[in-house]
């Protein structure tokens, strides 16, 4: 049978086709409503934002990378690797957005850096929306806030953000305490508040897209399946480690720090090995240490690296080439 | 906005309109290609069962009971109550299935009567699906085994079930160590197996049942919402716990004996008051005891009983009659 993943062309067809009743998703970024967002960290991306958020006509092209002061600009930022992004054939004029996990230093530089770059959309995720979201919105910066949680999603819309992701347990990287899947915290989100609503978590393919979006979805952001793409930054190691991974090969751990969904590679096997030992979290704080995800997802370390990737890696089999339709039939 | 919930007339509206390739729920059992199939634990159900697996022209309405010798038959069973069952007014001259887990004493007894009474369809859970399939088949009874991963899936498909049910880590009660989520398990476990594949955990509404479809499933399996029905045979003030229940209030504890998600009550806080001890697999045991879930679903111990509630219960708000129109417009 052939199956559908996550490409434009792909989508275009399938949303198209009129199955969705919340739009079609037009290449052309005409009368969009369906929003399309890569997960952060992986600097690789094709947002189409929904109308609603972006205040225009019709829907955008987005390019999206994560600026942290630890990977440096260079290595991770907007200002010098963006023409090498793929997307960056299809932004052209269209807003461009940043993710900014707020647990970072210095994010008082990376804001002042985001507002001289006139970057349009800002995600905010990992700290409390009520702390930049007037300052951004006050530049006329469309921000958008990461939860994991119907309390979080509340507190993110009383903050005055334009749209929130819900993160789904099944999603790589940090994710929340309630452990809430995508399956039920999207419609839990979406009857409690009146921004729209991005699934994230679990979604690797076109049935996953219309799966969130029928479960209540305005939106979808996708993580693991954009990671294992030609055009994302991710070390070959870290791609390889996507296409092996397997049902019940992650698992979300160091839930006493800030819950994280890893691979279970000799580094998870440490922190297994440090939790019969009930240790404080102190402890567990000196074996994680700094950068551990640079470590994994950049440099490809796949011993002693933080490899964050979803659950829906199960499902993904090849490293495709995204803005392109040499995918169509997996 | 109205929002759809598990209601017969409901998804026979929804999914007739043509929003399901797979095909449209009639309310007669004709031309049904939607497996519908209630949780265990709970006496309250209607399914219809897909043409494919009955072997017969069309679906057919079934009402499921748990059978455990440790409940008894007139507690639970279908012996005694099924003249009571709401379900008992669309099955008629239908199949009729019962579930049976696997873990319970004295299966060989369950198994007779099983026999004896005509059972046409048995699911199975909680054990080696090869120990009764082959038992089963030759009498000519459909077989169904509850998996919560891909290993198990494959394994119960070579043991000759004619379907499985795949139980997401958002289910209430008992559940899998990989802990995959029903947006995650049903993708993956749909590309690697060729039989029927029925989706658990985290469907609570005519949105839930179209997402599960759309991830793959062939059918749903529905807990929580029965359970919170006028129907249930469970006690009033477990009912009340699932409205009460929000995004956040139940948890996945006790993974070293057998994983089971709970509500966060008392009986739970001990469990987590026990591990800051790291105890032994057997002072856990003590803990937990026997009949605990009992206690807690038909004796409406909300202190010390087991309250196996699902993560949907976060859009459940109140107790329908199902098999009427009345929840049409909740």
């Amino acid at each position: 049978m052939k199956r559908t993943i996550l490409n434009l062309a792909v989508l275009s067809t399938m949303l198209g086709a009129g199955l969705v009743q919340a739009g079609g998703f037009d290449r052309t970024g005409q009368d969009t409503s369906i929003m399309l967002k890569e997960g952060s960290m992986v600097e690789i991306t094709s947002v189409s934002v929904n109308p609603k958020i972006t205040g225009t006509h019709g829907g955008s092209a987005t390019a999206t990378g994560e600026v942290a002061p630890n990977y440096s600009f260079t290595n991770l930022g907007f200002r010098t690797n963006v023409s090498d992004n793929f997307a960056i054939g299809i932004i052209q004029e269209k807003p461009f957005g940043v993710n900014v996990p707020m647990l970072y230093p210095q994010i008082d530089i990376l804001m002042d850096v985001i507002i001289e770059e006139g970057v349009e959309i800002v995600f905010t995720s990992a700290g409390n929306p009520k702390i930049w979201t007037s300052f951004l919105k006050e530049k006329g910066i469309i921000v958008v806030h990461v939860v994991s949680s119907v309390k979080f999603a509340l507190k993110a819309e009383l903050a005055g953000v334009d749209a929130v992701v819900c993160e789904g347990f099944e999603a790589g990287g940090h994710n929340g305490r309630e452990e809430s899947t995508t399956f039920t915290l999207i419609p839990m989100v979406k009857e409690q508040v009146d921004i729209p609503v991005i699934a994230a978590g679990g979604i690797g393919n076109g049935r996953g897209m219309l799966a969130a979006i029928v479960l209540g979805a305005d939106g979808v952001q996708i993580g693991s399946r954009f990671a294992a793409s030609e055009e994302s930054s991710a070390h070959t190691n870290f791609k390889q480690t996507i296409l092996d991974v397997k049902d019940g090969d992650t698992h979300l751990t160091l839930k006493e720090l800030a819950p994280v969904r890893l691979v279970k590679n000799k580094f998870y096997e440490e922190i297994q090995e440090l939790y019969q030992k009930n240790p404080t979290r102190e402890e567990l704080k000196d074996l994680l240490g700094r950068a551990r995800a640079k470590k994994g997802i950049f440099e490809g370390d796949l011993v002693n690296g933080e490899l964050e990737i979803g659950q829906i890696a199960g499902i993904i089999h090849r490293i495709c080439l995204l803005y392109t339709s040499d995918a169509a039939d997996e």
